[in-house]
C-alpha cells in the first residue's frame, strides 16, 4: 500500500513523479478543482493540533472532490479514553478510503500503518518524521531553482537539532546532486551528525557571506527552552531575526522559507520582499497533499 | 473585494439588493439547494465558539454545494501558539475562497481582510461588529413588516449598551424612512449616546403602552456582572423576563425577536404565540448567508 | 417523523426491515456510494465525546451523497452558555435534514426529537439508550448466524448491570424465536431483572461450557469503579480477560463481540482468530446507520 511514513522512502524517481504529480494538481487548481476523489473520504486524524497541516490535507481532498471526516478533539479522543492506535486505525481505516494522522508519539503513523486496511499519510509523529513537510519544502525550491541540474546552496538556520522538518528536507535534498547544505546554528542546537553530508558545512553565525551567497535560506523557530544557559539564548536569538536589511543582501532571485508559524525571527516587513516565499510554501501543502492522495489511492 | 466587515459599509441600495437575494436564496433552499458554489470551499475560523453563527454559515454553503473548512479548537490553534492573524489568514485565504472568521478581539476581522486574499464575512469580533446577525434581523423584520414604506415602531429590551448586536441592527434600521426606534433599558445598561438619533425615545421601563404599540421588540440578555450594584439588577431582572401575558399584550402581528442563546428572559411558554419569531429569526441566517457568500464569490 | 429514540421502538418486522436495508446500503457501500442523499445535511451534535459512533454516521451520510454540519466541541456549545436542548434542536434541526444527537443526559434524545422539525437519530443518551448500536450488533450477527431460524445461544459477559449498550440489545434478541440469552458477570454488575426473560439464564463465571457452546459471545469492559469492594474487582477481573486459548475454546463459527473501545478484556492476540468479529461490527455502524439516514428522509 502507498503510506507515506518519512522522507527517507523516497527514491530520486519518487521524488520526481510527486514533484511532476503537484506541478499537474496546481493547473488542477487554477481551474477550478476536479472530481477525481468523487464519493472518496479522507479520515483525518489530529491527535496533535496542527490548523495548517490538517487544513491543507482537507482543502486537497475537497479539491478533488472528495470528503473528509475528522478527529481533532485532543482531550476527548477514544485513544485519551485508553484505546490503542492499532484499534482506532483498524475502525477508521475501515469508515475511510486514506488517512491523514498526526499523532505526539515518534513512531505512531508507522505502527498505525501496520494495522491500516487504507494508506496512511503522516501529518507528523511527535519528534519523529514529517515527511509531506518535505516534499511541500522541496516543491517550493523545485519551482523556483533548478535544482539537481546546477549548484544550489541550501542554508539551514535555526533550531536545526530538534526540528523534525529540517531533519527530513536535509535527507530529501541530499538525493540531489549539485546540492550544498549550510547548517547555521549555536552549537546547543546544531544539526545531529546523522544528517550532515561530507560536502555540508557547518555555521555557528548567520555570516553576510551566508546571506549573500545562499540560493535558498530554510529558517525555523529558535526555542528559549532548549538552551540550557539562558544568557546564551538571549546572546544568539538577536542575529538570527531576519530584518528587511538581511533579506535585501540575499540574492535577488533567492529563497526564504520557513515552514510556520513564526513568532518574532522573521519581521513582518519582509513579508513584501520578492525573496520571502514562506506563505506560497504553506499554499504549496495543497497541491502536493492532492498529488499524495492521488498517488495513495491510485487514482 | 466584498467583505463583510461592518454594518455601517451597506448603503441602502446595498441593503436592498441583499434582502432580494436572501429571499431568492430562500426560494432555493425549499427546492432543495443548489450547485451553484460547487468546488468551492467556505474557511470558517471560529476563534471564539458560536455554534448558531458557524452552523449557519457551514449550512449556507453547503446548501450552495459548496465545502467547509473550519478551525473551532479555540485553545489549540495556531493563534494559540502565538502566530498573528495576518500570516494565518494569507494562508487560510490561499486555501479557501471565502473565509468566515469570529474573533474575540475587537477590530481583527478588518485586519484579517486586509491581509486576507480572498473575501472576508466578520462573523463577530470581540465587542466590535457584528454585520451578519444585523443582515438577518434586518431579513426577518423584511419579511413580516413594510420597512420603509410605512411608520414601524422597533423596540429594543434589554443590555443596550454592551450588545453588539443591537448597535449594529439600531444604525441599519436608522438608514429606513418612518422607523422609530424606543431604547428600553436600566440607565446603567442604556444605548450609547452615539447610537441614538433625535427621532429615537429612551425608556427605563418596558412600559405596557412600549409592548402595546411596538411592531418589532428586540429582546436582549442582561448579565448580572454589567451591574456595579447586584441590588440594581435583582431589582430590574424580572420586569424584563417577557411572559405570555406581556407577550399577549403585543400587536397581534407584531414580532419578537431575540438573537439567542436565550437563558430565562424569555419563558419557554411564549414559543407557541404568533408574535415569537426569534426561532425563524435564527433560521433566517442561513438564506442571508447564502446571499452574502454568492456576492463575496460574485456568483 | 421516523425518529430512532430507543430499542423498544422497533417491532420484528421493523427489524427485518432494517437490516434488509443495511445489507443494500453494504452493496452500495461496495460499488464506491450512492448520491441519495444529494443535497441533504446531517447534523451531528455530540454533546459527549464520542470518535467511533460520530465518525461513522458522518461517513454514512457521506458515503450516500450527503453533507454534515458538526459540534463536538464539548465545553464551548451553546449547551455550556446555559441554552436549553429545547432550543439547540429547533435551531439545528431549521439547518439540518436529520439530527445525530448524543448527550450526557438520559432522555435528552426523546426531549430533542419533541422539538426537532427533523428526524432524530438517538446516538446515545447518558445511560439510557444507544439504539443504532443494538442495530449494528444486531446486524452483525444476523451477518453470520441464522437467528430466528435456528437455535441461537448469545452469551453476554462483563458489566451486564451499568451497560446501556447489552441492554438495548437484550431486548432486541428477545424479540426472536430460538434465541436463549446468558448472563455471565459477578453479581455485582450482574443484568437488571427487568431484560432477563424466563428462558435466560445467569451465570457468575465464564465456565468452559459457556465458551465452547456459545454462537455469540457478547464481551464489554467492567469498570473497577462499579466495585463497592476493590478486593472483588481484583478477584474476578483476570477471569473475565479473554485470551487466544480461551477464544480457540469457542466453536470456530462462533462470534466474539465487542462494542469497544476495549482496554485489555479482549487480548489483542485474539484479534486475528477467525471468531474476533468486534471490528467487523464497528465497521457495521457505516451501512446500518446508512439505512437508518435513508429511513428518516424517507428515501
Amino acid at each position: 500500500m502507498r503510506h507515506v511514513l518519512t522522507a527517507d522512502q523516497f527514491s530520486r524517481p519518487d521524488l520526481d513523479r510527486i514533484m511532476q504529480r503537484a506541478a499537474e494538481m496546481e493547473t488542477i487548481l487554477q481551474q477550478g478543482g476536479s472530481k477525481m476523489c468523487d464519493g472518496k473520504i479522507l479520515g483525518a486524524l489530529f491527535y496533535e493540533p496542527s490548523t495548517r497541516t490538517r487544513l491543507s490535507f482537507e482543502t486537497a481532498m475537497m479539491r478533488l472532490g472528495g470528503n473528509v471526516i475528522s478527529e481533532t478533539d485532543v482531550t476527548f479522543s477514544s485513544q485519551t479514553k485508553g484505546e490503542v492506535i492499532e484499534d482506532t486505525i483498524r475502525i477508521v481505516g475501515g469508515y475511510a478510503d486514506v488517512i491523514a494522522i498526526r499523532t505526539k508519539v515518534k513512531g505512531e503513523a508507522k505502527v498505525a500503518a501496520h494495522y491500516s486496511p487504507v494508506p496512511v499519510l503522516n501529518g507528523g509523529d511527535g519528534s519523529g518524521e514529517h515527511p509531506t513537510q518535505s516534499l511541500l519544502d522541496l516543491y517550493t525550491i523545485v519551482k523556483h531553482h533548478k535544482i539537481g541540474e546546477e549548484k544550489l546552496k541550501v542554508a539551514f538556520v535555526g533550531d536545526l537539532k530538534y526540528g523534525r522538518t529540517v531533519h527530513s528536507l536535509a535527507k530529501v535534498l541530499h538525493q540531489f546532486d549539485g546540492v550544498e547544505l549550510l547548517f547555521v546554528a549555536p552549537e546547543v542546537i546544531q544539526m545531529p551528525s546523522e544528517y550532515v553530508n561530507p560536502s555540508d558545512t557547518i555555521y555557528h553565525d548567520l555570516t553576510d557571506e551566508v546571506l549573500k551567497t545562499a540560493d535558498v535560506i530554510y529558517d525555523t523557530r529558535m526555542q528559549k527552552e532548549r538552551f540550557e544557559d539562558i544568557e546564551q539564548f538571549n546572546q544568539v536569538k538577536n542575529a538570527f531575526i531576519f530584518t528587511p536589511e538581511m533579506v535585501q543582501q540575499m540574492k535577488p532571485e533567492a529563497t526564504l522559507m520557513h515552514p510556520l508559524p513564526r513568532v518574532n525571527e522573521i519581521m513582518q516587513k519582509v513579508d513584501d520582499l520578492p525573496q520571502a516565499r514562506y506563505f506560497e510554501q504553506a499554499l504549496n501543502g495543497v497541491p502536493v497533499r492532492m498529488a499524495l492522495i492521488a498517488e495513495a489511492l491510485e487514482i
